[in-house]
């Protein structure tokens, strides 16, 4: 295959190696479409910090030929983003299937400042806009309506599989559409990309059916109330837990937010089957006899101020807890909120209640295709080359291995980070060049005007603390007053009320000493920076961020 | 059985619940032993803290009581705040075995101000002191000569277990003494306090003997530079390292500073057996092939400057990782250390090592018994009460279940909490009255100065950083100069230089509109406040922390 049409560039701004908020563009014949615009959430190291967005800094300059963006699935690592998107590149069509479409909606009614050109889309459907030629594959995942994206251009096809698993009896009865993979196969994928986040597990990920069965054993076994915790996405989680209530005699109550808002989203749409007699509103659980309702709740992760933190603490306005209450963590266990989750489970189990989690019970599974599913992923699409996305590092390398076993020569398998692209010509991919993306942090009302810079101050001034020292200096700079000293952070002021007073002694003798004669700002700061180090040094053992302020009087 | 004597007391302050820094103490005839005086390692939320103690302070009026200490084993979480505690206890007799002696000198030359009175005792041996009989009994754990400590009282046997496991075919061939225990329970033992940690597990813990096989195939594939990190005081998974090397043809080299250390040790004492010529110095590593040696090293939790982070970010001095190289985590993932765990695994990926951890091989087991081996314990202990110890208050509560099911009566079984105490008087145990330990943070030269006001307002410090006001009043406290602005971590001065500028100019007005007529300090203070947290809210979105300073000029 030999055409005169520009190649095809693939690059990757998020989701591969570091920051998990997913992020792809495919140039076809200058015009370049986004593949999701996903947010991720911060670290402990993220001092303040609310979101993090990937950095499409460089499509900036290409403005005019970004033609439109196709988002897999509703995912807040694939579509959260958005929002911050199209105040960029407003006007830009989205692409995505109708669930997607409808929580994007939602999302945007957020930010009313932004309007967006929504287009329904489903799978199985094959669309042309612009250059783009796409087609729509069904994935099947832990939010209904996913779908992976084929786009075929004039140097081949380029398969992107979006977030897939191969449950193969999910409770939708709408697996991951294999004939359709490997009816393109059959055409010949010249590209593909592949979720890797279970790439470095081991076999199979069991099917959604199974937690059904265990959630009617643990409800059947509850007398007291029953909470389940579990994300405000997966609408298939949801159905279970309605029908395992409704078996049991219960009714369900959603709390939280982003339970409250998607549920009726995910019904009125058709992904989600309860009737209204089914439901209760939080504040006749509150009234009613323990076991008669199951309460669907937010705060899977521990996050601080969701729903079942609140209970976990003892501090949920309207829902207590007590001995012979379960509670269901019917989740995952995302990397970094370990600490936060085991205390959720301990504040529960203080407040009396069963905890059943993923450890003990089986009311949990993956979304993401295990390692030994990745192959008959691979083997169905036989793609001629192969780039990991969607993992750390360690997983884009495992999946790397799950390619060249199944028969990708190694040399057509690349292994890509952020700020990486890979060129499609003539059927042939080869690295292209790369770019430096950063990470954009959203932190209050600012996009990106908080960078490591900031984030290193705010680390150093939580570790030791701050002292500020204020400095009266005459026209000479020489010091004409004891120094004020503040401290915020370095040590429990009423415990030792002595000690400010002797770093300002401390002081203030260094800068008798250093500016007797004539001095300049410069050197009094200086020696400021470097007495009061020494003090703290000295005395507690700490390096404060000493900050010096001359006052000329 | 009845008996004038005192009640036994036993008093928990720390292990139980929060925070895993083990220490209790029994209380028989007015004297008190003290059984482990254990630290632990601070959280992402301990801004700046670097270790954490139990808070012994109710035992500071009793110091003259404060008759001996038994340490189980030399794990820091058991004995690792003993210096802190002989700094106020001076010249308490503190009994262990022989290894744990030998790790406790090592350590104590890190505190030259600290003498302590070590004498060794043996697994097996029964000794009085004092009021106190004591009788010790062996248990595998992954460090050796790990002890129970069962105490003879006039009101009945108190048997505290230690950290222990049930492999029944340890690799030093000393498994934990059940005969002993059973000829305890025989004896009859009135309370029994036992390892919780993982009570929660189902099932058994694999024996350790496992891991030397999974090593031993593992260095047979490697060609490259292989490389093992563990936990420097798992003296039998560094035996299976070194005859797993032996075999293969490699010799060994001990990397960071406590493998460095304690290898030898534990060596001198007889619990690691290897031959001189079968270690290398580091420096002979770095020039020999790099298929002569297996490196074992410190940084299985991805500690920021051990030798494993280094090797992973490419900044080790003298060793590097190559495509081909094998890395083996033969350790566990302590709850908390999973992000930078993961960092470490992307970053030794990242430099081309292939990474084996337990997750894909065996290369790990746990030194913890199991819930189903925790029923052995039971059964063969036959306790009249029980407490669980060691462990989150999940742990606490999994462990208290097992100890119904195989018969401890339930009104019986006392989940307590770090500040708990029970109460042991004639055979029957009650609760007793519970005191309220805090946590005791060492922040350099400091232990106990800093609290949670002081790590609140770190807290608030990294969230938003800080922005100090200088204003130069008048006596009559009126503003005389357009004040001095200052940040810190708010956001970056050198993108937007004309922010500082803004606020000074908005807080300048607000004070002179509040301050034209004759004012007071508080009130300058008030408005300076008020003033800049309504600039930076509405243009961040951000609460810094606001420190107004009035200079009276």
């Amino acid at each position: 295959m030999t055409t005169a049409a520009p190649p095809v560039e693939v690059a990757f701004y998020g989701g591969l190696g570091e920051i998990g908020a997913n992020m792809a563009s495919v140039e076809v014949g200058g015009r370049i479409c986004v593949l999701d615009v996903g947010l991720t959430f911060p670290d402990a190291e993220h001092f303040g910090i609310d979101l993090i967005l990937p950095d499409w800094s460089r499509l900036r300059a290409r403005a005019a030929d970004v033609a439109c963006v196709v988002i897999t699935h509703g995912h807040e690592d694939h579509m959260g983003a958005l929002p911050f998107f199209l105040r960029e590149f407003p006007g830009v069509p989205i692409y995505a299937t109708r669930l997607t479409v409808g929580l994007l909606r939602a999302k945007l009614e957020e930010h009313p400042d932004v309007s967006a050109d929504l287009r329904v889309v489903e799978a199985g459907e094959r669309i042309e806009t612009g250059p783009f030629d796409l087609e729509f594959v069904a994935v099947a995942h832990s939010i209904p309506d996913g779908m992976a994206v084929a786009f075929h251009t004039p140097h081949g096809t380029i398969l992107h599989s979006g977030d897939f698993k191969l449950d193969q009896t999910p409770i939708d009865g709408k697996p991951t559409d294999l004939p359709h993979l490997a009816q393109l196969g059959d055409e010949g994928i010249a590209l593909l990309l592949a979720d890797s986040t279970n790439a470095d597990v081991p076999g199979h990920v069991p099917s959604e059916s199974r937690i059904g069965r265990t959630l009617r054993d643990v409800f059947d076994d509850a007398q007291g109330r029953i909470v389940v915790t579990t994300f405000a996405s997966h609408v298939h989680r949801v159905q279970q837990v309605i029908d395992a209530a409704t078996e049991v005699g219960r009714k369900v109550c959603f709390v939280g937010r982003s339970m409250v808002r998607n549920m009726p989203i995910a019904r009125s749409l058709g992904y989600l089957d309860y009737d209204d007699e089914s439901v209760v509103e939080l504040s006749d659980v509150d009234r009613g006899p323990r076991d008669a309702a199951v309460i669907i709740c937010t705060g899977s992760q521990g996050e601080p101020y969701a729903a079942l933190s609140l209970m976990a603490a003892g501090q949920h306005r309207q829902i207590t807890l007590e001995r012979g209450d379960t509670v269901v963590m019917a989740s995952s266990v995302i990397p970094g909120n370990e600490s936060a989750i085991y205390r959720s489970i301990n504040g529960l189990s203080r407040q009396g209640a069963e905890v059943v989690h993923k450890g003990i019970a089986d009311v949990h599974v993956s979304g993401h295709a295990a390692a030994d599913e990745l192959k008959f992923f691979h083997n169905i699409v036989r793609a001629a080359a192969f780039v990991p996305v969607h993992g750390e590092y360690r997983h884009l390398l495992a999946h790397a291995r799950v390619a060249r076993e199944t028969g990708t020569p190694a040399e057509q398998v690349f292994v890509c980070e952020d700020g990486d692209t890979v060129v499609l010509r003539d059927g042939r991919v080869t690295r292209g060049e790369s770019f430096r993306p950063g990470r954009v942090y959203v932190d209050g009302l600012g996009v990106g005007d908080v960078g490591n810079a900031v984030l290193r101050e705010r680390g150093k001034l939580s570790e030791e603390g701050i002292c500020v020292a204020v400095v009266q200096i005459d026209q000479h700079a020489r010091v004409v007053e004891e120094p004020q000293l503040f401290q915020q952070g370095v040590f429990y002021e009423r415990e030792q009320p002595e000690l400010m007073g002797l770093a300002a002694k401390a002081l203030g003798d260094d800068l008798i000493r250093g500016t007797a004669h004539d001095s300049d700002p410069a050197v009094v700061r200086r020696l400021v920076s470097s007495a009061l180090g020494r003090f703290w040094r000295d005395r507690t053992g700490r390096r404060p961020v000493i900050l010096p302020i001359l006052v000329e009087v």
